[in-house]
This record gives structure tokens, C-alpha cells and sequence, in this order.
């Protein structure tokens, strides 16, 4: 039974957690929005999705997934539920539990992210939030940056799967998928993909800070660098499927805000 | 086998959601900062648990809870935890991955509130950063309430058990929990909860903007005052176990914010 993924269409946005977890597997599933009208697909489908009369149980916001019956949205539970069924995160309940602390901690970030240009209201033009947004990515470079990355730093040297490799060196010129670390366990995760996708868009977003702070993180460079080298993953970021990053999504390329 | 409740000890923060799921079960937890040092608790304990050296899976920030060798962070994956186990959450997938969505929303209001106080840094006092969370709140008082209470509203609504049940009247003189509406089902959850305790924050951080929003979400009300009136959680509300809101927590009463 394939999945259904509804999110908006033209950006990369929250959607992105999801679609790389499927990517990544190999899922079967449609892209509903980006789909034909014509076909029953398209941004009618989506808008339909999110009136409210028309489900026992609504969802707030895209990403949903719907699969048969079921419909679910909120990026982090979704991961939860599509972690097991994509063969990305361990059997025991300890591991799915500690790969969604994990996903919850990157949504927070996610966040964050956005009220860098939006600090004041969603409903404004960042325009006319531009002296409020100066002031509080300023405050996300230099405090929130480092202390995100350097959980993520602590957590991939916590992983006792990781403590045969040494550190990589700082500026690391080739990297090797096979001596990759990974969040959790030796085997790649849902939450290996998404901090792959956190650290890309604060590339993006905030080239000069983020390439800063990773020399605190070599780890967490290791690991997005490897998962942009994972042959599904690579295959995919190379399609048309990959919206690339804009600035209507979350993570925006302002100079500004970089410092 | 007790559960242990790490959170910060003179504010309801967070960790509240926490303690209300644990209080309504009758649950045996130990609020270890609240303890005792001689006894091995207090801020030492909490502190140390903090430690990211100390475990080879180090939580991000508080509330965290320990049960057993299991140590878990995020209020909503705690709570995800604890749901079945108190008795709180249904049995079947589509019942507790629907509750996660709710408290996953919870958790984006409660965000929400944070930086009504705190738009630019966390690291900043309120008082420096005042002008900026005067146009935050206000962007958060006219869209953001309204449009957070509506989707609530609509789950009530929605969740077929309800709808033998008419609305109740806009100004609701007394509530009596038998006729009360539930989030997921006929049964009181977690979620019912939490929800509670977000509209008590909300009234006591925003009294005008909250009590107007209700008069177009009377189900979401009637909710909150049937969980007010739970035997075991009235009896937690009368005790000195549950600390009163303060400028320290995240809902905060600066009048100014409520327009």
C-alpha cells in the first residue's frame, strides 16, 4: 500500500524530513500536491485534506501522511510511525523512543530557524520584521547554532557504536560513507537523514556560522556529508524530485541574517 | 517500579505536563529536584543528569524522566511513554499516534507563548527585549489564539463521541463531568490534560485575549473546567505539590502582553 505524503508543493520546508525518509528507503509513495489535478492530485487534493468537516480527526498543518486509513500529520510523529515500517530506526522500544527525542530536538531547531526571519508574526513579510530578524538570528548564530550542534556533537560521540573511530580532523577533505558515524546504533536512521537536512538548509541559511560552528562538530559534518553520499539519497537529490532551497521555505538565504 | 521526574523546581514550565499525567493517574513518582540533597535529590541530582558525560544517551534539556534504566526527554515523547502505561491514551496505534498529534500542537502553542516574552534570545531579559514581544503578543493575541483554539474546538467537535452531546452555552454557569467532552474518544486522556493546562496558562498570561478567544471555543472551555474538577486532579491543584505560575515559567503575566 503506498504512502500518500500532502505538503506543500513548492517548497522543501517540513515536508523534506518525510520525503527523505522515504527517498531513502526506497518507499512507494505519491507526492500528492505536486501530483496532476487532473489525476485527483494537485494542490486541490491537499487543500481538501486540511477541511476540517471532512475527517473524525483533523489535522492542523502539512506534512500529512496518509496511509490507507490513517492519516497523520506533524513531522516528528509521522518519523514515528514510518521509522519501523521503513527499516530506519531499531526494533526495541528504547531505540524508536530515542531516535523521536532525537527528531523532536532537530523540529525545535526547525523552528527556531523560522523565527529567524519571522520573529514578530507569520502573517507579516519578513520585510516588515527585517530589524526584529537582524537582531534575533544574530542571537541563533552565536548562541543557538553551537549549542544545538554541539548535542548532536555529544550524541554521535555518546553512541558506543561510534568510540572505535577517532574524530575526524577539522577540515576533512574525502569522506567515506563506511566510517561514518550515525546517531544511533551502526545503521543508518530517519534521524541520521534529518540532521543531514538540518545541517544543509543552516548551510544554506547561514553559511559563515554554520561552517563556524561545525569545526566545533566534525562529527555532525561527517554525518551530513555521508548521507549526502547514501546512493538512494544521492540519487535523489540529483532528480527534479529535490526542490532546491528558496525563500519561501524554511531555511532562507538572506546575507544579512549571516552576520 | 517509581518513576523519577527531572525538571526545574520552582516553576511549572514544561515539566507540568508531566506532573498533571502522573497526579490524574495516581502514578508513585519522586519530583527529584523538588527533593532533597541529603537524600541524593534536589538540584544536585537534577543537575547531574545533565551531565552529558554521564550516559551514552544524553537528553537535550528538561523535563526528563527516569524509569528504570529507560531515561527520556521531550515533554511529548515522555509523554508518548507514559500515556498507556497510566492508563491514559487508547489501546490501538491510530489512538495514541492521534494523541502524540495533539500534544505535538500543544507543544508549537506552548512554544508560541515563550517567545511572546522572548522573541530575539532566551538569553535576554524580558525587559530588553520589551518592544519587540509587545508586537510579537499581539500578532499572537489576534491570529495565533484564535487559530489554535478553533482547531482544538474542531477535534472536539469532530471526535464522534461528542456528538450526541450539544454545545454547551457560550457562558457556562456550572460543568458537570459527566456531560464533559473528551479530545480522543469517551475517556479522559493525556491530551485532556495538557490541554487544560495550556488554557489555565493562557488565562493567566493573557485573561482578556483567553476568556474572548473561549466564547468561540465553548467545548474547549467546558474541557478545561471538567479537568479542573477531577477528583485527583482538584486534589493535585489544592496541593502545595502544584507551584503557582510566575515570571519565571513560561506563561507569564505582564498585562502590558494582553493588550
Amino acid at each position: 500500500m503506498p504512502y500518500a505524503l500532502y505538503y506543500w508543493p513548492t517548497i522543501q520546508g517540513r515536508g523534506e524530513f518525510v520525503r527523505l525518509a522515504l527517498e531513502a528507503a526506497g518507499a512507494d509513495y505519491v507526492d500528492v500536491a505536486r501530483g496532476s489535478a487532473a489525476e485527483g492530485l494537485g494542490m486541490p487534493a491537499l487543500l481538501q485534506m486540511l477541511e476540517r468537516d471532512a475527517l473524525a480527526r483533523p489535522p492542523f498543518a502539512p506534512p500529512i501522511l496518509r496511509h490507507g486509513k490513517l492519516v497523520i500529520a506533524q513531522t516528528a510523529a509521522i518519523l514515528l510511525y514510518l521509522g519501523p515500517r521503513l527499516g530506519l530506526v531499531g526494533k526495541s522500544e528504547a531505540d524508536w523512543l530515542w531516535a523521536h527525542q532525537i527528531q523532536l530536538t532537530i523540529a525545535d531547531m526547525v523552528d527556531e530557524v523560522h523565527d529567524t526571519h519571522h520573529p514578530i508574526a507569520t502573517g507579516l513579510y519578513y520585510e516588515d520584521q527585517k530589524s526584529e530578524a537582524l537582531k534575533r538570528a544574530q542571537a541563533f548564530r552565536t548562541e543557538r547554532i553551537p549549542k544545538f550542534l554541539a548535542w548532536f556533537e555529544a550524541v554521535l560521540v555518546a553512541n558506543p557504536k561510534n568510540q572505535a573511530h577517532p574524530a575526524p580532523p577539522t577540515h576533512h577533505p574525502a569522506v567515506t560513507t563506511a566510517r561514518s558515524p550515525h546517531l544511533i546504533g551502526a545503521r543508518l536512521s530517519y534521524v541520521d537523514l534529518s540532521l543531514f537536512q538540518l545541517v544543509e538548509g543552516l548551510r544554506y541559511a547561514f553559511p559563515r556560522a554554520t561552517n563556524r560552528a561545525l569545526q566545533n562538530a566534525p562529527r555532525v559534518a561527517q554525518l551530513a556529508d555521508a548521507v549526502a553520499h547514501h546512493p538512494r539519497v544521492a540519487a535523489y537529490l540529483q532528480s527534479p524530485r529535490r526542490i532546491p532551497f528558496n525563500e519561501q521555505g524554511i531555511f532562507r538565504c538572506y546575507p544579512e541574517l549571516d552576520g
